[in-house]
């Protein structure tokens, strides 16, 4: 395949803060598209100046040499398993280090509906999380949890903008955004894919606490709903210290888990929880 | 009744912005609960530290002569109204001009489950939203949607603190704050109480737009979940010029409705909204 010509100014569709997207003109993969993992890395800068990588943040600070193509194989690694297991992806085939062909797809997403309106402003896209213990958002939210404390891998879905903000099922299907069968579909689709997730660490002792993805409907076919963007070891929460205890709580939470609370900000973190860099580590031996 | 009796030092429960609690030691209503509703009103302090009252601040500020008997009158209006359509709440019946005897009732709320956290605190209460139209919070959360656009009764929960924070239905459970089996029942009891006090502003040619109540699980017979406090026109949303439109929408929004951003921060407001003192009216002649 001739990256070369394919990668070029003229079929740039856009950019992610870490992935460059181009639509392919024409051979085998005509009319998909091709998902360029970068080096750009987010993060903020210290009090020199200096950049300080941190998924956390949202701005691109700089570039890590060889982080693109470890993130492609990383996502390769859970689509092809996805595939396997009969889940529906934009996953097409991966043609280099840091090159991934998908099918085209359209975030779920609305225009403002009254742009006549200050302030109005269109929904861009939705993110899903799922979250099998009480870990970061969730307890900071609802701090009469116990921190860490097991979950039915409750759904929630968040509108994307500057900051997150949580909507429910039945405001979606109220504002019009989805109908009650494709937030059906949706609430099983991410809880298919979180369990697939779930076995895989599983299987090497490791828990998933929690983890995030988008969905989006494909341009090919009758335009159903699948997994889209990528699976990133950023937006994952995984710890290597789980032990079921009683009363939904983790035996050893007490020796992992620190929290505080500073005027109204809370804060938690978890001692045994492993990096995005440790959990890469994992799936590319 | 002699209430003087009743309302002393050693029967007192507890106060709340608004109202005073006291336990009822004998007679009639033995083990029930009076509620006075005082006339503290809530507020802020202008530059020359006068009090400005509005129901939309937290603090009290002083008082307003007469509020805790037209807020008593107001509340069992509709107590009895819901009572007649069959719909269980706390009230049991009014007593004199501001107090109301009630069934005791436990908030929907959870003890703190990691106390030995910092920053872990308890539910102490949840309350429930029920909208009909995309006004205040839901515009603001959600400005995709056109401002005021017919919503279908959408139910949200929140947790009640300084600030209160939604909570989704399958968090509430999957947190073990309610059972599936109540979440039903909640949602089935809001939607009909939304229903008959809309029905009741309907008759005169009145609109709601939203309204707030609280829930909790009465103390006698089987604790099962019933509307309690009480029913406020202070958060209650109505308006005096809603006409169906096409697409979901209010045919008079452009020329009722005004919303502003400014940073992150959207306002929005509606000209043919009435106040808290009209509704009052409407139901007090």
């Amino acid at each position: 395949m001739e990256l070369q010509s394919i990668l070029t100014r003229e079929n740039f569709v856009s950019s992610g803060k870490s992935k460059d997207i181009y639509r392919i003109p024409s051979g085998q993969y005509k009319g998909k598209y091709a998902f360029v993992f970068t080096d750009r890395a987010t993060g903020y800068f210290d009090e020199k100046g200096k950049p300080v990588f941190d998924p956390g943040y949202d701005n691109v600070v700089g570039e890590i040499p060889g982080k693109g193509s470890v993130a492609c194989k990383f996502a390769t690694y859970f689509f092809r398993l996805l595939a396997k297991r009969g889940i529906q992806t934009h996953y097409i085939d991966t043609v280099s280090d840091n090159v991934m062909i998908v099918e085209p797809a359209t975030p779920i997403s609305m225009p403002e509906q009254g742009p006549e309106f200050e302030g109005s402003a269109p929904l861009l896209n939705l993110e899903w999380t799922w979250r099998n213990s009480a870990m970061g958002s969730f307890w900071r939210r609802y701090p009469f949890v116990r921190p860490c404390a097991d979950l039915p891998q409750v759904i929630e879905a968040w509108t994307k903008d500057k900051t997150d903000t949580l909507i429910t099922f039945d405001s979606l299907t109220g504002a019009g955004v989805m109908t009650e069968e494709e937030v059906s579909t949706v609430k099983e689709l991410v809880k298919k894919i979180a369990q697939v997730i779930y076995e895989e660490f599983a299987a090497r002792g490791l828990h998933v606490l929690d983890g995030k993805i988008e969905l989006g409907r494909l341009k090919s076919g009758d335009g159903h709903i699948a997994l889209i963007d990528e699976i990133s070891p950023d937006v994952l929460r995984v710890c290597n210290g789980y032990k079921k205890g009683e009363n939904r709580s983790c035996v050893n939470a007490r020796e992992c888990i620190t929290t505080s609370l500073s005027g109204d900000k809370r804060r938690i973190s978890a001692k045994y929880q492993l990096s995005a860099a440790e959990l890469e580590k994992i799936f590319l031996k």
